[in-house]
């Protein structure tokens, strides 16, 4: 029904996560709209996505160099790392502008139920970027789930022997969040991890 | 604090409609992960878009070719004429399947508020057609709009010297619609252009 042209950029399209069949149509109709400028910068961005970008041969965050921007800064804070699941993380840390350590990213979390383990999300990397390193902290950053917990303690237990602590982000009622809408495993831990009033 | 190439891609996705910066990094994020032969096509389709897609001569439909497929097909009914306002409207007509006339795709709907005139629409290539074609009738399928009623009176002023019925599709609440959520002016229309039950 459609020409093919268009018919390959829905298809194109429906690879991106949440889009389906209508969205995509909506999308590709608004390429054609586009000024031939735009369309270069687009086609062009993706091909460079796959030509330039690759990950930090350090912490495995996306950079365009052999080391990331955050890696080969002089000026941060040695002694602390921040663990974190995805590259996506790091940009949400950096967007903070609190956290001045480094970062090191997994592959994703640990999870047995899918088949991930260990030295799927590259362990080995995290652990021997430790062992070498003179951190003092190590902070885990995943997100609260049963995978962010397995990765945690099994993190936690291989790097007992070093005199590094370890610590977790704290997990609770966000702000903002109404206390009826909270679901219970939350609730429960925001009372369990509760802290005296300061 | 993203490197060059995934804030290209992320500004990219800005251009398409209701795509926000959240949405363009979940995107840009998700072309990482595609494979070199998805992202190979994806920034083809992009860039054979703008190369292959035209407008055909007769109808202004999008097509690869000097005719549209519709336009070039014989066997279809010459004797009615549906008139868009887009070529997704000619895509919507032709998957329900039960139309089987040619179309004509105007470039929008005359809006003297936003600055569109007839000429802009290129409305005397539809008037053209229809006084050198052998219509009998022509169906104005615009959405119901002021843009809408205002297109449909032009277009019918003009033709009307012409022995060709000038019908418009049918306006008023929409098939599983709640009637407490019908705006008054559709529920005005559909009050006012009330059927006999048969």
């Amino acid at each position: 029904m459609y020409p093919k042209s268009l018919k390959n950029l829905i298809e194109s399209f429906k690879f991106m996560p949440g889009v389906g069949e209508k969205t995509a149509e909506r999308m590709a109709f608004s390429v054609i709209e586009l000024d031939d400028e735009k369309v270069d910068f687009f086609s062009n961005s993706i091909i460079e996505i796959k030509k330039k970008l690759r990950r930090c041969t350090l912490c495995n965050s996306l950079t365009e160099s052999e080391l990331c921007d955050i890696c080969s800064n002089k000026l941060r804070d040695e002694s602390v790392l921040c663990v974190v699941e995805d590259p996506k993380s790091v940009i949400l840390f950096e967007r903070l502008g609190i956290f001045n350590g480094f970062y090191h990213v997994l592959n994703g979390l640990i999870s047995p139920l899918d088949g991930i383990n260990p030295e799927d999300i590259e362990l080995d990397r995290l652990i021997d970027r430790i062992r070498n390193g003179n951190f003092k902290e190590i902070i885990l950053a995943f997100k609260p789930s049963i995978e962010g917990e397995t990765t945690s303690l099994y993190i936690k237990k291989i790097i007992d022997d070093l005199n590094v602590s370890v610590t977790k982000i704290a997990s609770g009622v966000p702000m903002g969040a109404d206390m009826e809408y909270i679901d219970a495993i939350t609730l429960e831990r925001a009372l369990s991890d509760r802290k005296n009033v300061e």
